[in-house]
């Protein structure tokens, strides 16, 4: 297979003036890059011909293939057609089918359909026609002197049905994609960027196939492994050993891979364990509990759950004793252990999970904001309290906290269902 | 003043894999549209020396200012410096400054320093340097044969510091820039972008100065209305113009401008009335509630909630008749009814708002998913329950769920205003 040379070109002014990013880019990236298509340039240009004109020539040039986004709609400002056109000289025509679909749509709102709106229609003679199944202008590729040239709608949910219907399969064959290349990303909790990095220093800087890149993102690290064989077998088995081995040293913060989230696996261990899970939420308001009923099936887990604000909610809806409150504060151990009681008490949960604390920007209670008390009861076992203290904006505080509940139950959860195993 | 063509470069194979979107160059972008610099191009290259210069090559024959993001960190991926070399022909020196601060960096975190650190520190002899004072590697600006070229690092917490406190103020003068530019972002609720696009036709398309762009997000509209004047004085008073005419066409619909969110404006107005809020959640699951609490000041307006996701917890927490749920289900009028009615005489709040309904992948008691159900109860005034059908995924459902939500009570507590006020 010979190194295909990509470029993707997105037309469109809005991006120029920063009022969208070009995530058009970023997605077909990454779905070339897993086709190992090598992008070599991403280019944005405005609704202006001349330069539209100066960016497809240089494509022309130096590209095998380029992918461009947008400027297929119906107003003079879209100017991708008339620049391509100044590169292959060809005509454009009508093309029946995706007439008729310009027609019906507005047929089917009931809106009269201004000439222009023809001008979707059209495509170049020799173009191969991509039919747009979600929204009016048809896609085509068309091949120039040796480069495939791909022309897409700006819409995202149209661009990706494209090139997911159409463009990908296409690529396959026109291409002859023989590198099989898998990638799978490992997802860790409870350690931070730069220690995942320091523990794996040598085989990080040592790999090259599979390769190992770290991603962190809030309160978790992300390791892609990227792997190219000959077969998708021979690159899955070096993906696999290159896991075991890095599993053998970071398995205890490891909880899954790829569209996995720390949330997905909370649900899907108490699912396993038949346990449910009821929260008491202060400064996380709802946050919590939302996280899990995001999911689907998440009513045999969750069933009901309060968000207790106020000091004078604490007492009125889970029954923490005024005194207490007096005593200690709502935010500190004592009352993050009385909640996480209680709202596994009210609810007849299995699990008990309380959050109190400082969101900001103010103090509270003579507390900084950012500390924070997470309790857990598990069954009958004891309450466990945790105290953290998190830095940053109130967004910020309250999502660290949310995320840590997840880690202390996932590991609370993973530790359980190991040492039960072990026993048996 | 003439105008400033830009181009904006970014630098990195993590752009072209698609591991992240080109967020620095949105907002380069925007901060640039501001400022009536016009940016021409983006361009994004990966760690390689030729296409970088082929890349730089482009932009000192066709633009008047050249700002790259990236690739100025201490690996040898990291492209940026040798490759703009090449156009310059400057000797790279030893900033002592940036020198110390890597230095300082490692001593601080107890790290060994490996040499190529100082790399980092490396700028053109005659550059004009930027301290980094969020990062280690600096920025500088180059002038180069009348083209001003800006090197930022890529991280964008680092980037956004040195364009905000040195590179944005330095364009003022450098490029004269007299121009106003002065924008507001017009929120709209509770109607369709091309309902609103069509009653604002004519405006839309005659307008010049200032001109109105609409941009549709989830369940909401907006229009940017941007103006060019002499003066910011100027300029101001011509968005001022344009926005009484919008709203008195429109502004019934209108919630607020620029940062403000529709959950920011419900808080507002609930407080200014003096108005508690508690919410009973099904589908939503904790969503609402949050909302609001993710805003400073919350806890004056939501003192409690609950989330009561089995029909069994609509019974225990909220006391919602076993005999009501067997008769009508719980994704019903009359299950919504009485959870508004109940939450509200549960918390003591001035106003009960309750979600129920399908979010789907699943039908659930014969009703399809998407099938909603909101009631609202303010004070001792009847409950109002209304009934949708929303379209999409389990998580657009419960997304518009809440959005309408907010929108239900804005447009209540909105009414009770004007109404009171009138009635003054």
């Amino acid at each position: 297979m010979k190194t295909v040379k990509a470029e993707i070109i997105g037309i469109g002014t809005e991006l120029l003036l920063g009022q969208i990013a070009n995530t058009n880019a970023q997605w077909i990236s990454s779905q070339l890059a897993a086709q190992g298509i090598h992008v070599y340039f991403h280019g944005v240009v405005g609704d202006n011909f001349s330069r539209c004109v100066e960016t497809f020539e240089a494509a022309q040039r130096r590209s095998d293939l380029v992918i461009v986004t947008g400027g297929l709609g119906p107003t003079e400002d879209d100017m991708t057609r008339d620049a391509a056109q100044k590169i292959f000289s060809q005509k454009l025509i009508e093309d029946p089918e995706s007439a008729r679909r310009v027609e019906h749509f507005y047929l089917k709102n009931n809106r009269p359909m201004s000439p222009n709106n023809r001008k979707q229609a059209l495509v170049f003679e020799n173009a191969k026609v991509l039919q747009n199944e979600e929204g009016m202008a048809p896609g085509m590729m068309v091949e120039h002197e040796n480069v495939l040239w791909v022309f897409l709608p700006g819409v995202p949910s149209e661009m990706k049905y494209l090139m997911k219907e159409h463009v990908l399969p296409y690529f396959q064959d026109y291409f002859q994609l023989q590198t099989e290349i898998v990638s799978e990303m490992l997802r860790f909790i409870g350690i931070g960027e730069s220690q995942l990095e320091h523990e794996l220093q040598d085989l990080i800087s040592s790999q090259t196939n599979p390769t190992i890149a770290p991603l962190a993102s809030e309160g978790e690290v992300g390791l892609r492994l990227t792997s190219k064989g000959d077969t998708e077998e021979e690159a899955r088995s070096m993906i696999r050993s290159l896991k075991n081995v890095i599993l053998s040293k970071m398995g205890d913060y490891y909880y899954g891979s790829d569209d996995i989230t720390i949330q997905q696996e909370v649900l899907t261990l108490s699912k396993e364990k038949q346990l449910t899970i009821a929260a008491a939420e202060s400064l996380t308001g709802g946050r919590f509990i939302d996280g899990l009923i995001t999911l689907p099936g998440a009513s045999s887990v969750c069933e009901g759950s309060v968000v207790t604000y106020t000091p004078d909610m604490k007492e009125k809806m889970l029954g923490i004793p005024g005194a207490l409150i007096k005593e200690y504060g709502t935010v500190s151990e004592a009352c993050a252990k009385a909640m996480a009681m209680n709202i596994k008490q009210l609810v007849k949960s299995d699990i008990g999970i309380s959050f109190t604390g400082v969101a900001g920007p103010d103090s509270s209670e003579g507390k900084e904001p950012g500390t924070v008390y997470i309790g857990i009861q598990i069954k009958n076992e004891p309450v466990e309290v945790y105290h953290f203290h998190f830095n940053g904006t109130r967004e910020t505080v309250r999502n660290r906290s949310v995320k840590k509940g997840y880690e202390l139950l996932f590991h609370r959860l993973k530790k359980d269902l190991s040492s039960k195993k072990s026993g048996q």
